[in-house]
């Protein structure tokens, strides 16, 4: 067994402080504080659902996040599979023929560890792997 | 507190087979039975992920789906917010001024209670609440 659990899901948005407000509404759940990731060009803001975070992310600067919500629109943006030795499992991916954007782990909010698949190797759907910081 | 955790996510997919092997792979899981909803004009079949089912859905028939993946392609196609009371839930949401596509609950997977939510009011995600069949 390899992927433990969802780690977070992200939304990416326009406008944070509406998403933020809409989301509050939706979940019945309190947010928790303003984050930014500067490497990332992002601010974001996230809730707690069980084990999951759903994350909204509004791009500040240029980079991957607004290109991709300038081509898609607002919605969702990725999701995250949580693991515990990232660089093993990339490369257990990458020997199963599984396409990966990062050749070395990212890193995202708190320090995760991130490593990106091609969308042409998994139906499409943009994911990525996941390790907490320890 | 009103949602307690993600209750499910879907894929939409053009192969169940493929896809099914493509994420046996990725997630190191093994899945679950093939699954028909014939209500919906889909198979399917999920992988257990912690508290959250991930849902591989191919359209079999015309309909809601098989229009969603000639439109936006295969990816990802909704996520469920997991509630204890829906009819109650989505009164509340109805009452904030989100907006519902279903006034009446419809049926999922094993009973399952479902009502979509307007993406106008979810910044564009499609979403829906959740309510396993008790």
């Amino acid at each position: 067994m390899m992927v433990k659990r969802i780690h977070h899901i992200d939304y990416v948005v326009h406008d944070l402080d509406h998403a933020v407000a809409t989301y509050q509404k939706i979940l019945g759940v309190a947010p928790g504080p303003r984050e930014d990731l500067a490497s990332r060009g992002i601010r974001a803001q996230r809730f707690r659902l069980g084990e999951t975070f759903l994350i909204l992310v509004e791009p500040v600067a240029p980079g991957f996040v607004r290109d991709f919500l300038e081509k898609h629109g607002e919605g969702f943006f990725h999701i995250a599979y949580e693991v515990e030795d990232i660089e093993k499992e990339a490369a257990r991916l990458e020997a199963e023929g599984i396409g990966l954007r990062d050749k070395v782990p990212r890193r995202g909010l708190e320090g995760w560890k991130l490593v990106d698949l091609d969308p042409r190797s998994t139906c499409g759907v943009e994911c990525q792997l996941a390790e907490p910081a320890s």
